[in-house]
Formats: C-alpha cells, structure tokens, sequence
C-alpha cells in the first residue's frame, strides 16, 4: 500500500486519475487548489470525489492576484471554439505551481507518488500539459527535495497524458467511475450545471460522442 | 530596462538580489510569501525593501498546512547548532513553490528573468538550494511556459549561489545596501529583533565578523 498525493481538481481527468490510483490499491491524499477558478463548483465535486481518500486539504491560494487568464480573471473572455495556440484559459505556470504544492505535502507525506490528470491530447495548447514538461519537472523534483536527495525520488505519474478524452472516458467506465458527478465546465453554475459549450464542456461532450456512451453531464437550460 | 521579478524574503540574502538587480537597471516587481513562517517581521522588512520595486506582492499561502518544518510548525523545535544533514528548517518544495509563483507572475509581467537569492554555500543542507537545482527548474521552466515555448524563456539568476555570507554582504555594501533593515533570524521578534542564537542568526553574524564590518542587526536583550 504505497502512499500517494492525487491532485484532484473535481474535473473528469482528475477523478479518473484518482480512480487509478484507487484501484492501485494506493493510500490516496487528494490535493485540490481554491486559486480563484471561476467554476468553484469544481470544488465541491472534488470534495463527494475525496470521500475515497485518506485525507484532502484545498489549499487557498492567490494565483487570481497574479492574473494572465479567462480563469482566474473575469475581464478576459472564455474562448468558446478551440482555436490556435494557446488558449485564453492557459494559467500561468499553473501546472507547476499544482505540483510544486503536491511535491511538498508528498515529502512530509513520505509519499511515493503525486497522481496528476495532465493530459497532452486534448489540451496540447498548454505548454505544461505536454510529456517533455512532466519529465522536466520530475527531474527538477529530484533535486529539489529530501527524498530525491536521499534516492528515494518522489514519481511524478500521468496516466492520461496520452489518452484521448475518449480513452479516458472508457477507462473511467471501467473503473465504475459516476462522470455525473464531476464538473468541466468552465462556467458551471453554483450547482455545478454545465454550459455546454466553453471549450471545456466541448471536449467533454466529444469525449462521450467517441466513446459511444450517454453523457451524464447535467447541463443547465439557458 | 529588462523587466524582472525579484523573490524578496526580507532577508540578507533576497535584500542583496534586489541591490544587484536594481543595480542592473531592471524594472523590478517584488514578489513575497506569507506561509506561516515564524518570523513575520520578515515580511515588515521585505515591505520596506519593496519600496524601491514598481510593484511588490504579497502571495498568502498555506504551506504550514502541509507542515514538516520547523519554520512553519511550532511543535517542531529550532535548531541552534547547525549539525549534519539536512536541517529541521527546510521546508519541503519551498523554493520549488516560491520559483513556480515568481514563473507565473513573470509570464503574466513578460519579464525576463527572476532573481532569486538562493545560496548553496551556508544552507548546503537544503536540497533546493544548489546550483543543479537552480538549472533543473530553468529546464522545466523553459517547457513550461508560453514564453518558453515561444523561445523566449524566462531566466533564473541566481547570482549569490556559489557566494559565502562574507562575499554577499560585502555586495552588498558595495550596491550600499543597509542591512540593518533586513531580518533574517528564525525567531524574530514582532519588531524584527533578532534572538543572536538561531542558525541563520549564527550565519549572519558570521558573515559579518568575516567581512570585518560592524554588524547592524538589531539583537534583543534576554
């Protein structure tokens, strides 16, 4: 039973995420980050989804301060249909801010490993979502701290980095994951009821579509 | 005029950077961290040495939630007499945490480079302070950002790194920095009084006798 800290958003990456590492037979310590989302529903959901884990904390954090995204700051525009490059909702080093957190709680831990739902496929706009950035922070992470120093690094793990939002989906299925009860929306209301149509809930939907499965998304009339 | 983020502890260390980098020329935006540290009145310096940045923010997190050091969790006791090994002081990821912060910050700002006062010389014991660290979170860096990916990557200086406390402080005499007004004892008071006895006081006091300097701290009778 290998300790582990899951960085648990509430969103269908992470509690797929967080279901391998279940099903791993691990001692999971979900990690979350109130850092100014717009969808706070997110939050809630991460907090039914933490119910499986031995301990979650949601760390407060300033990041909105810091502004640069149509996340964290509501005078930038959600983008509604993809495009180039990379997006208006890319957070600043947000990755690396998520799991510089989850390196510190995992060496007091004394955790083996940080699960994180970072996934190249569907959001390759993101510079921090791409395989060479995970490997490049696992090296950093091998530096950076006392067990790494003493050889006994932390893993950095990224199931999903390869997946489509379709493979995710199956894997999640397969797992009993309930989606229903997850939120990715990026304007989900107070309920957690989705729009429909950010980019978020875009790939969302296609990811159902794919894997030919109905899509328990509860989305709010409008 | 190079714009730049400047981490600013309140410290010798970081009070030094900041002389180096204004020195320089930069446009500098001061970045600090309120994370249950013991000594508060570090943050009072650092507010104090932010007068001469453009902008100076104050990121309150919650790293003594995680806890595991004996900066941020008062059951843990402090050190007095250095000793082997990797200190009771460190906090885990801590500049891992601090340089993610200052990486966001710096992409939102498009600076080009953050200072960070890391020293490898006197805190050796802390992973997170030697030069191979410093050079596996530039390589993360570059893969995480936007401006890295757009090859302009976000530089980190570390410019104190293979400095001894005597060389920092005669910089910093140089630049015509007051240390006086900086805190770096473990047990400051609210005023910014300095116990005399603590491990980083220890290194101080050191730095300055070697210097053969008068040594402006400010140290409470007891």
């Amino acid at each position: 039973m290998a300790k582990c800290v899951v960085l648990l958003s509430g969103g269908m990456d992470s509690a797929t995420v967080l279901g391998i590492a279940l099903s791993a037979g691990h001692e999971c310590y979900a990690l979350s980050f109130d850092y100014g989302q717009r969808h706070s529903a997110e939050l809630d959901a991460a907090r039914r989804l933490a119910a499986a884990t031995l301990e979650h904390r949601v760390i407060r954090m300033d990041m909105g301060q810091l502004g640069g995204s149509a996340l964290t700051d509501s005078r930038i525009s959600l983008p509604e249909n993809g495009g180039e490059g990379i997006p208006a909702t890319y957070v600043p080093a947000r990755n690396t801010v998520f799991l510089s957190y989850g390196l510190a709680w995992a060496e007091v831990l004394e955790a083996d490993a940080i699960y994180v739902g970072i996934n190249a496929i569907d959001y390759s706009g993101y510079p921090d979502c791409r395989p060479e950035y995970v490997a490049a922070f696992q090296a950093m992470a091998d530096l950076a701290t006392k067990r790494g120093v003493e050889g006994q690094p932390i893993e950095i793990r990224a199931p999903l980095i390869d997946m489509s939002k379709q493979e995710i989906i199956e894997v999640g299925l397969q797992l009993g994951l309930d989606y229903g009860g997850t939120v990715s929306c990026y304007q989900a209301d107070a309920s957690g009821a989705a729009c429909g149509h950010c980019d978020a809930c875009r790939l969302r939907k296609g990811g159902f579509e794919a894997a030919g499965v109905a899509d328990p998304t509860r989305y709010r009339v409008e």
